[in-house]
């Protein structure tokens, strides 16, 4: 490995998926983080957006639009913005970069990002943007037709431990939804091995409140959300076709064939969702396949342990790691099984695979920057 | 209503359900609490065991044991206190009380208990002493023999809105558990009205901490339960027979032929049931069939709330209160129905509902002393 | 009394002290709600803004622009709304009313808002508006000059423990802060018995995040607040000003003679305000004096409990009531006292005070519609 | 620095402060944990007593008595158990190590533990056992005579910044207690420059619950204590007169001649404890001279961050950090200052100032391990 570190750029940092990320890089061996935006705390410093950096020598934050690409020397920028906001950014930063295909579908508002990019960098998106496979999908999740829809062909789905080997050679990987990164994680191996029925899926998932970003919702403050639980998007929510995409694959079917029920759920914790999904076994399989196949699979997965049997997964026993913990047990009904998966959504969820992922992209050992233990309590 | 208020004693009242009786019972008009049993905390007053009350009236805690049943005027009995402790002191309370049945099969050790009770009173059990109806699946569930059994055959399920006419002539009412009563409120209308599918039904259920009483376990400490979520009991929690007993007579069943998915969880808040139940509609039905129904059913009750399409419930909305939040959506699988209930496990899931099966067997007006709104935020 | 009920109007009621109100209001047996302003949320059903209120029978939101003064027949307006808006509105429902000073002084701008109001109404202000007596402090503190000075003279400071007489026959009554509520309510009699040197004076508050209100700011998003504490407004926050001129008249000083310190901190909690007083007794007065000064003052007080010798309150043993706790315990300095209260901020500490005074000014008993037991745990 | 690693046993680490220095020495490049005590726990994984920990590769638990110290090979000891509970086990482990001192007051109970040790250990303890310099005062405090009073005379008392010379050559190292911490390190420099007047200092802290450690009292349920705050120990609390020793040592006196006022509160939040401190400048001294003194002190240090004038901090930017974040303000009262200070209990407060110490006494750079991010929100 060369002496010289990884120029880093993040891009959306004063939200909390970015946050998460300075976190984490801040302790990257082979990382410097030498670009930092954002729009809404544009002049001040990391450390007055985020008081725990205060101590970090950290560029300050700049407007996005101020960024003067042509200057940065950069080999990774990480999008961590609201959905749709930089399509166009992240299809300027491939110009000339050897990508015919997005050469030749470069649009002229992208011009202004793009200029003389010093070399090629790579990408990965903490947003929805690269998710979705499907352009009309995507526009009708997102309510606006994709800007940079050539990248959403060479874009790489990272849910890590299932694309390894495209993520290594991947110039923009897109990270999973927190959501289905808990959902799809053990339903993936199960729905390849034929061990559960596809048809009969049913999801349920509780989230804490960070899921929500820093964005000022009135049903984001701490007094409206303490104190209780509720479900919302029931059914309506953008996750819902994203799992479902990831698990037709796993199912060999197409999307539009493939519908599982998705209820999310929002609990006063800052961190942390736990998916509780209940199965169908296949004729003739138990709960006891169902432990082996998931043990068998993620034996050698350096953040996912699969619980032995009577075990089950909190939340807050991942708090703050990139750690996926799995528990199985066996339904009252016979034939079914429910299965529970704890990830804390802004590490595993997000920020924390992105790094994963970074690490596969360059070579790195999966666990650096990662190898941390839950602060439980 | 005669003048003369009614004489009650609350037994088990350092709990957390005898405590929030006591809230409830403090500010009924018709109600004296006469009687306050609580026996880690004997000698105590309730203001020393819940500050809270140090400003009321109320008599000091003493000992089960000490209580000298011969010289107290009762009219009505609570009891909160762990299954099992206070069967055999219920069936002394009935000795000698006109039931025949009763006195027959009273047995030597509830003599301590009884000796000479001035006036046959009424009982209202918070505990699941009596709930369930089979007595080998009583024995399994907790462990021990019912001492009472005989009493087993006059206890009445007391989910009011499905049972007033049966508790207005009761002598012992057994108040559902806090899980039962969300999770059933809005399934035995629909499966009366043969909407839903009785074999395909899974609850997947949120609770708060006071579910687990005040009772001294390191799973309960603030430490271990605040920042995060986690799934128990899975499968084998004893609330889970509970509901298929209940389910099964509104199927039109046998219970050993009923068979629900339940799964408990736990969420860093104090109180709150939200009850997510996944459904298969029976063929042809809607999810507007779901809604037509249940807000046909619950229009007349003064405590059960179905809101319009597309609201959902939360649990902070009924805190402190009796009632029950209903929401009603469409699942992503055609065919399917997500029902969510909300309600305070403390209130309408134990004391509340207490309190309101008290006024139904002494014929005030059922909100009497229930008539709060939730403290939220 | 008639079997009248009084006409009542809340302004503001999308807020947490007008949620508050409504929550204390709708039980109140003298009263009905008759109209409810909120700008942001006119047009919505308080069930749209409060679901818990959506079993209620309560008349929609109105923009307050939009309320038709001459055609409300009113007997008593509540307002709720951030300080400096109100302040013509309240004028305007003076004028005519027979107070000369105020018709006096009405100004052009108020004539929207006055016509021909059917009768005078008596006015309670939840806001800062009319607390401060000295013109220049409040246009100091609030940014702004008065838009009403005329009614700073006739409005009464409604601490009601130590104002029922002027608040009798107040017309328009200034509900305190809620840090000054508790902060003055053990310092007042302490520095009128001379009890307590006032130049020595150290109050330190914790609130729980409802203070803040509803309003939309980084800073009161669970994921801001939960999990930690801190300090906000040392010094600065415009509270203390408002306890230094009450101390003031108590220890029969100018307000500019009276300097306390005052510091504030937000705790992940709901409700709640818990004060921590540090003083220095008075040559040869001892800490028993400081209790026998309190518990005299108070021993008839509907809502003020003095703990007994070594008990402290917990803020929540008040939640949700008009309560107010105070403990008193020994310094380990020689010569001082530590007293500590607990409130709840939005009830004691504003909406349940408001309606405490509205019954003094109405001729009720005091604990009508507040004779309430907190919900704990 | 050699190859070998430092062979560290961690007495008690079925609690919380013992889990909190599993986690962060599970990181340490040059340690490896070879033993772990935990009565209650004996026999256990520290998987299943921690999960977060499952994928860790462990000793497992044994209970105290049954470590054969003779067959140990260890280098230094960390003890986080109850005070009073390990003082003789810590004076065995000294036996014969070259303390000439000890080594004659050894007395017959000691024999069990020691045996043959290999070689003399460090020991860092975490309990209050040894930071007691008077025997009369721990004997009045922990309510026992000290059982190893040999030791108290060797024992550094181990607030890193003010310690480190005594620390690298000591063999004992006292941890203070977490109150004791947050608030000496921003007085002990301002008494040392005679800045503020030592008879008038005010300590008001407010903790998170882990600083009542994993026992099982009601008083640390999560339904006791989420929802409120409270004041608790008010003058009584043991880490008074420890905060006194240390700050009488600052201002030249004798411990009995110095009194601090110390109130500690309990919040609703997992870890951190604020202390808010009161100061009175000595004349001529201003608020600048305090924030000078304080930013010329910690400049150099690696986790003490003085913030800018109108800073405050939040204990939730220390969260699972070594870091001591010091916010200055003036108080409204001329001559006087307000000094805050936020540390995480367990980590600051206790284990990471553990292995901080562990740094020091055996040469490595006093980051190491504790480089750490606060994991926020």
């Amino acid at each position: 490995m060369s002496e010289k570190k990884l120029r880093a750029a993040i891009l959306g940092a004063s939200g909390y998926t970015g946050a998460e990320l300075v976190r984490l890089l801040s302790k990257h061996p082979h990382v410097d983080i030498v670009l930092l935006t954002g729009d809404r705390r544009a002049g001040d410093s990391m450390g007055d957006v985020y008081p725990q950096f205060g101590g970090l020598d950290l560029p300050d934050l700049i407007a996005i639009d101020d960024v003067e690409w042509a200057g940065v020397d950069l080999d990774v920028v990480f999008c961590g913005m609201p959905h749709g906001t930089t399509q166009k950014i992240v299809q300027g930063l491939f110009h000339k970069t050897g990508h015919t295909l997005v050469d030749e579908l470069i649009m002229e508002h992208t011009e202004d990002y793009i200029a003389e990019i010093k070399k090629p960098v790579k990408v990965i998106d903490m947003s929805a943007d690269f998710r979705i496979d499907d352009a009309n999908t995507y526009a009708e999740l997102y309510g606006h037709e994709h800007y940079a829809p050539a990248l959403q062909d060479i874009a790489v789905y990272g849910l890590t431990e299932f694309a390894r080997d495209a993520i290594k050679d991947a110039d923009l990987v897109a990270c999973p939804g927190c959501y289905p990164t808990g959902a799809t994680m053990a339903l993936i191996p199960l729905l390849q091995a034929g061990l559960i029925n596809p048809d009969e899926i049913i999801i349920d998932a509780i989230s804490g409140v960070t899921g929500a970003g820093r964005s000022l919702k009135e049903g984001n403050l701490f007094t409206e959300v303490s104190t209780g639980v509720h479900a919302y998007g029931i059914a309506t929510h953008r996750h819902g076709p994203e799992i479902e995409q990831q698990l037709a694959k796993a199912a060999g079917r197409e999307s539009k064939d493939m519908l599982v029920t998705f209820t999310p759920h929002l609990a006063p914790m800052n961190r942390g969702i736990l998916t509780t999904t209940y199965v169908q076994l296949t004729d003739g399989k138990t709960v006891d396949d169902v432990q082996d196949c998931l043990e068998g699979r993620f034996n050698d997965e350096p953040f996912v342990r699969v619980l032995p049997d009577g075990q089950m997964p909190h939340t807050r026993h991942v708090l703050g790691t990139n750690n996926v913990l799995i528990g199985i047990a066996a339904d009252r009904r016979p034939g079914r099984a429910i299965i529970v998966t704890a990830i804390d959504n802004l590490t595993k969820g997000s920020s924390g695979q992105a790094l994963q992922n970074m690490n596969v992209m360059f070579g790195f050992d999966e666990k650096t920057g990662l190898d941390i233990e839950a602060v439980f309590p």
